[in-house]
């Protein structure tokens, strides 16, 4: 059977399929009763699952601490120090009715990588750690990617005093999970500290499964921007207003919601890839019978271009000044809340995980990321690359969202593989035997 | 001054000021912190307003008690029960961030009529009653006016069975909020027992203040429907789906706001009064990087005429069918969620209440509702008035809400001279001098 790694290696024995199920399952139990699946980074239920995780690296043989950023790091003590540091991991926090696997995998398989290498007797040479990163998610404050911002310098204290709905600044929710915000001022990694980051995810897309392909190795990732739009018109009873007197904020916003999709439609037509999404919405008084007063839009564009990811903006607002303004008697504030730029992987990674899929039999192909990941701020620190596997019908950020064992067991070979290929340990010509 | 009422009757001596003024401020107090003015019926705030409405109404000579729609009633007691009970009052709750008067003036000054007909020594030959309606304001159980229409017989026992979204029924609600929804298969008073009902309210609307009339003296009120509409498309993750490829169920949504405002400006600038708002809309995940899945609209039409209100949903779902469902690859489902017919109000009351005006030296207009009310409801039980008085702006639900004192007694000496002219006692040749 292609594919399947063959039981002829010290390492790939110690890889155990049911451990790592039982890990995924383990974790999917902690979520908002009848919202699966739901873990919003700060929560006490994501405390609840990172006092777990924190457990089950202790029980798997690694030294555990959580970062100043917040995150959990599970430590496996290499022969050479001056080596550096191989890094693995993702996020076990998840979107409001996300998935099981959305970065969880990845903290789950490169767990399991590091404790089978442990369990190998040998120790490497570089030490290995694996990180669980917090909150990557867009979080109640506005931010995504929390914990990987801030160990690799790119979380602008500004960001710190984002506040959520109860008013809690982000800087006091890291703390609540264990970080010191204080810290946080530059980067927590010294560049020659990490010689590596590799992030096993699920593909969120439907390429691999279309054409069958077992293993993505991922040669860029997009550029994200998140903006608020706050449409601000006059809140006034529903039944006394009459239409031509009104200055409806949902209407306004409703309109800028279409311009949005049919903009990102004609930009991805014409253009390259460029995706925008209005995910987020709210109005006040928010009563069937008021007319609304304001709406809250979150925009979010994505692009492998900076061009393309700077130039959305402008044009949006050039057009709403006078269909949506001059015509409605609305105001549009924007505030702008992240920007991350397009990523290149580097290229020995890259080559590392392509080589260690080919090794181990399985097929693959190199493809750009259409999702921001954690991968995307620790390239800032060091050599960094991610390998995806397939989902069900591309399903992410859903309760539907699905992967098969195999797939997930597949895609933790390979990490495992390019881990101990970059320490120079992968054993020589353990190609399984296609039978 | 033209409009302010003498001091030449025993019971305009006993309407003071102060203690509406008192009143008005004691039960803006009872707000969700920050939120002014949030009272929503059911709340334990709520509640805690009640508790002290119906000591206040107590102290005023009162017997109180709540039905078992959970209606609070005080009752002054009249010489001759056969004449039946006149009755006035409004409700307490609000919308979220609503205003201080809505409702609210129509309870405070029944209660301050009543007081001052007790305190005058005079028994009224009719019984007054001042009613606190339950949950005018439409409830988080999607129905609106509960009190008055289980009051009145028209709280079908399948709106018993709504549930707010915590999933509790509005049957239990009622129960909490001391009625007892198994005795509400009929109306809760025979037609032969009121004599009469009378609400006083705030315009809510722009057009006493804009013709400097003192006293709105209404005519009909609108009727309502309420519709949910629920869009549902395809939650997927909004980095790794195309453009092209998505069911984005808020687009769909938007262009069902943008055409719900285009349909009624169309059908007012033609055709006489209608209005249409989306006042509600909710999506899920509801998170910046997920293509919303399921989109939910709260839709209301409001007109006088039967056959408008009736035309307004067809044609809105005849050009779904194509511009939303075919061309998005969305669903919509559509619930009524309420219905109540446009109401005329009594001819009888209409002039006695035109008649207290004049006599006091008040001006005022005939006019009809823009917004629905408990005297809707109640009119199926007796007949039925209302009065307006104006309000600044025409603001409501809103926290700009407000009114001036003078017009809050204004309406409240209107109300009183009504209530004695209809029960035959109202003073002879009482006009105030216009010094």
């Amino acid at each position: 059977m292609p594919g399947r790694a063959g039981q002829d290696t010290y390492w790939q024995m110690k890889l155990r399929e049911d451990r790592l199920q039982m890990r995924l399952d383990r974790l999917s139990e902690f979520t908002v009763p009848g919202r699966p699946w739901t873990r919003r980074a700060f929560t006490e239920r994501y405390a609840a699952a990172r006092d777990w995780l924190q457990n089950e690296m202790a029980l798997a043989g690694l030294t555990t601490r959580v970062d100043a950023g917040g995150n959990l790091i599970g430590t496996l003590e290499g022969r050479e120090p001056a080596h550096g540091i191989l890094a693995s991991g993702s996020h076990i926090d998840t979107v409001v009715d996300g998935g099981r696997y959305d970065g969880i995998l990845g903290v789950v398989a490169a767990l399991e990588a590091a404790q089978a290498i442990a369990e190998s007797g040998k120790q490497p040479g570089h030490t290995i750690e694996v990180i669980d990163f917090l909150s990557e998610e867009p979080s109640d404050y506005g931010v995504s990617c929390v914990g990987s911002r801030a160990m690799s310098g790119n979380l602008p204290t500004d960001l710190l005093e984002y506040t959520n709905p109860s008013g809690e600044r982000l800087g006091e929710a890291i703390r609540r999970a264990g970080g010191a915000p204080e810290k946080l001022e530059g980067p927590l990694r010294g560049k020659e500290e990490l010689a590596g980051f590799l992030e096993l995810h699920i593909e969120q897309g439907r390429v691999l499964e279309s054409t069958g392909t077992q293993i993505g190795v991922v040669t860029n990732i997009v550029g994200i921007r998140r903006y608020e739009i706050v449409v601000t018109g006059r809140a006034d009873h529903s039944g006394t207003t009459p239409m031509n007197l009104r200055q409806d904020a949902l209407v306004g916003a409703s309109r800028i919601v279409e311009r949005v999709n049919a903009q990102a439609r004609e930009l991805q037509a014409s253009n390259g890839y460029l995706v925008a999404t209005v995910g987020k919405i709210s109005v006040r008084p928010d009563a069937a019978n008021a007319v609304p007063g304001e709406a809250r839009l979150t925009l979010e564009v994505r692009s492998d271009s900076e061009d393309r990811l700077a130039g959305f903006l402008d044009p949006l607002l050039g057009w709403a000044e006078e269909a949506v303004c001059r015509q409605d008697a609305l105001q549009i504030e924007v505030r702008r809340l992240s920007a991350t730029h397009p990523t290149d992987c580097a290229e020995p990674i890259v080559d590392t995980l392509a080589a260690s899929a080919a090794e181990l039999g399985f097929s693959s192909m190199k493809m750009p990321s259409g999702a921001g990941h954690d991968a995307a701020h620790m390239a800032r620190l060091c050599p960094t690359g991610m390998l995806f596997v397939p989902c069900l019908d591309g399903r992410s950020h859903c309760p539907e969202e699905s992967i098969t064992m195999e797939d997930a067991l597949n895609g933790a070979r390979v990490l495992t593989r390019a881990l101990l290929a970059l320490d120079g340990t992968a054993p020589k010509g353990a190609v399984p035997g296609k039978s």
